[in-house]
């Protein structure tokens, strides 16, 4: 079973935030605002949406920054992903 | 009797959402608020939608995850369904 | 006396919604809240309504599904209304 | 003295609300949120109005029923009016 | 020292409201909501405007009712004026 | 160092208010919520500006009255500026 | 590893705020909500953005002003960023 995003969706993969300090100790509260780093596990299509032409700029197994305020966490087997717009990925990382 | 969807509307059907943990447990609260599974009933004719031409991507019998809250609940001869707009379906499951 | 809708406006009457349970018992509070049954009295001429050009794609007779929330309550005669916009129709039912 | 409105704007004038029951009780509270019967005492003259077309499709004289809320309370002479514009006229009663 | 209005705003200043009763009595709270009658000091060269052509339908000397909420109190050597947007004058009193 | 102001910004320079009464008095409190006078100081190139067509029309050294509350203040070698969008010019003083 | 913004986005680098006043006191509290000066350390390759065409017009190595509150934080390798959109820089300083 694998998700197919829809129009201009993306599905990413949290990769595992590093959270912890140098000395170990987990951040707490804040921590949980910051924006993610993700892998790109699937690619909508891209097309018109809402009255306008998107066309896709990410590809699987990219590696971006998402404001993670605007995914939809989705779990598929007991595995989890996040659904964004691909207008909510900020940045891809090189 | 029969719902069929206006416009850029879908009729979902939600599958069994498997909300008790491997140990029976169902799981309140926060549980309530993830999107859902959901089998694709009736699909709305598309067309222009608010001023803007919308194809529909999904058809009956696909499986899709949707984000709860933007769908309404409907209830026709003791079933449950519900109605969402098509930019509310997130992904389709294959 | 009768009303005539402007634009995309559709007149509806509600039917009587089957609030009780099979034992009889009136179901309060949340039950408000869900979208109603309701047949399809008068229908706008639709035309461009807010710079978009509208078909209506109900008629007179038909039972339909809206959301109770956008419509507005009306009394003529003694009689109650509700009108709303026809895009707040979600479905038709056959 | 007379008040000419602007774009798509109508000059209405209340009619007297029959918010006393047959047994001549009248309703608080609630009743002052229902919609309203109003006759058209002036019409602007449409045209372009934020940046759409608007063709006025009221004429004075005609009976309305209007959302209240929508309108903005006018006193000229001592005579009470409301100014809403055309959109927030529901229907035309005939 | 004079104000000239930039796109379609349009300065006014406010007739002197009569919230006195017949009685004598001035009214307040509620009072302090209603629209405003004004005459118009300055008038906007319009033109295009967010994107839309927007012409001038007031001009000065004018007579205007408007909502008072939406305009800004300006103070120009101890006279009090108020910059609207056309679009917030309801009607011209005639 | 100076600020040169992006698309349709515009840098302000805020007139002495005179906020003190004929008799000396600081006026506090609702004082600080009316508009402002201000010097223009530097002004954007215009141009498509969210995808509309944006023209100038104030010009460094005019006096103009704006809305306070939606320019943002910026510090810079010690002196204050205002940077505003040029919509939020109410008008400029002749 | 850099980050590579897409569309209308840029990474900005704080430059450090000179919060301390003459004295040598740290201001606390509203000091906060200034808006902050950056260096832009990456520039997105702008191009149709939500419909509209935006062309980038800062370039790597501008010192900006940027409202503060528009920005994400963004941490890589233990350095800070702000990823802002264009729009969101006010002004090059020169």
């Amino acid at each position: 079973m694998k998700l197919v995003p829809l129009f201009d969706r993306v599905v990413l993969k949290q990769l595992v935030a590093e959270e912890t300090t140098k000395s170990g100790i987990v951040l707490p509260g804040q921590a949980k605002e910051k924006p993610q780093q993700a892998e790109v596990i699937a690619v909508g299509p891209g097309g018109v949406v809402d009255g306008k032409e998107i066309t896709m700029q990410v590809k699987v197994g990219d590696k971006v920054i998402y404001s993670k305020y605007s995914g939809t966490d989705v779990e598929l087997e007991e595995e989890k992903f996040v659904v964004v717009k691909q207008n909510d990925i900020l940045a891809v990382i090189e």
